[in-house]
């Protein structure tokens, strides 16, 4: 692939994306659900929590990190530590959304942890949080040998795609599952809130799509900087 | 990662996925939905057969397609017939499966295309269809010339993973609608059904990954098969 495509065009339509998926998914809990509340009687507002911040806050940051290596014109170091400090970021987010979750459900009598959605999001922070330590203790601090480094990273590239790309998709059976909720309460299946929620999570899926897509692009940056093979 | 992953045992691993997900499809729609008709005053036989031709026909004969090139012993030349004959097969059963939802629907009086599941649907049959006509044109008849052919086939094997995820990450969401339906109109959350149909997204999602992880890994062959850059 990296013979074919530059990396740089594609990180400008993934970050493009990322953008019109934040406005899309903060109208839509914040202009039709009613805003986001950590505390509230009415506990839906607690929900919106977690759309907001699985989305924005892991995903949306989730990918900036993946793409850091191809995105910024910086010394390779320092891109490291943005990768592995966004990464960071990213899961505490993902966590306290999930939290958001689960407090909703508590304060609403809703049954935990029984859909797909859920299973799924569990199992995806938890590998998330594996590969994060993994990755720190051999590319960064204490840092494995040379050896050990470059057989891991090509492990550290596939298991990190196939996590990130079960986010995505997780999102989308999140989008899925609480509009499908609104709409067995009466919600218009062709209405505004409906192609919005949709097109949200359309939009969600291509950021992923082109996110992984830089991974395997090209590029275009200083001779000096070896890039993967030296990370 | 051809560097570090053999292709032969990941394709066990798929091959025995795939019938673990073909047995429960199988197993939920006749033991536990009540079977599979065409014509039918229980409409819901006819909604069915959708999910069994999705999952078995159009995602598992799709991913054997794909793994063709590295799952059979047999001449490059073969092997191609075989990828082509085999996602035209997919493809064709994957037609049939939407036409089965769409009578459901119509026959119940139920709206058509209002689900993300369904646009997502609609538009990975489309994408896959176009990939095959250009696969087809390029690769085996008339044939582009050697330039043609070489430039075309990253981009082919980039579009491919790329509509074969979204094929079954769709899987998933169409799993995860149709249980959720279930649940809404009383199916136990934590019942025999609803872990039968969770299980089965979640093999259907790791045969997906293992398909994909195949494209990458190398092959042990005879060396006189060029493979990918001779295809
Ligand atoms: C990759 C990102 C996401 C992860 C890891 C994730 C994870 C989770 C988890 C673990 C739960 C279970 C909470 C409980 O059982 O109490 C949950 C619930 C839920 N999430 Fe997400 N979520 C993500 C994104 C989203 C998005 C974008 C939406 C869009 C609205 C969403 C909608 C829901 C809904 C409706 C529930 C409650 C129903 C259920 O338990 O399935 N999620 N999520
Ligand atoms: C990649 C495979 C699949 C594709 C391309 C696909 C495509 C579609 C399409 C285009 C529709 C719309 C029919 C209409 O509007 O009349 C639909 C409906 C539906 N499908 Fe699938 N499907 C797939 C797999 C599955 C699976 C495995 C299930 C599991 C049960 C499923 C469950 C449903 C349900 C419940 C509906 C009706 C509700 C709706 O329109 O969203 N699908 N599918």
């Amino acid at each position: 692939m990296a013979a074919v495509l530059k990396a740089t065009p594609v990180t400008f339509v993934a970050h493009a994306l990322a953008v019109a998926c934040a406005v899309m998914v903060l109208v839509w809990c914040i202009s039709f659900r009613g805003g986001l509340a950590w505390e509230a009687t009415n506990k839906s507002l607690i929900f919106n929590i977690h759309p907001v911040l699985m989305l924005i806050g892991f995903i949306i940051l989730g990918g900036e990190a993946i793409m850091s290596y191809k995105s910024l014109p910086l010394k390779k170091e320092v891109k490291k530590v943005v990768h592995l400090v966004l990464h960071a970021v990213a899961l505490i987010l993902g966590i306290v959304g999930i939290c958001a979750a689960f407090k909703f459900h508590n304060e609403s009598s809703i049954l935990n942890m029984y859909s797909l959605h859920s299973w799924v999001g569990i199992g995806v922070i938890i590998l998330y949080g594996i590969q994060w330590i993994y990755g720190f203790l051999i590319f960064f601090y204490p840092g494995g040998n040379t050896s050990l480094r470059s057989e891991s990273l090509p492990w550290h590239v596939l298991f990190g795609m196939f996590v990130y790309a079960l986010a995505v998709a997780n999102a989308a059976l999140g989008f899925l599952e609480k509009l499908t909720f609104l709409e067995s309460a009466g919600l218009d299946k062709f209405g505004p809130e409906a192609y919005l929620v949709n097109f949200t999570a359309i939009a969600t899926v291509l950021y992923g799509a082109f996110v992984m897509v830089t991974v395997y692009a090209q590029k275009d940056q200083e001779p000096e900087d070896a890039g993967y093979s030296a990370i």
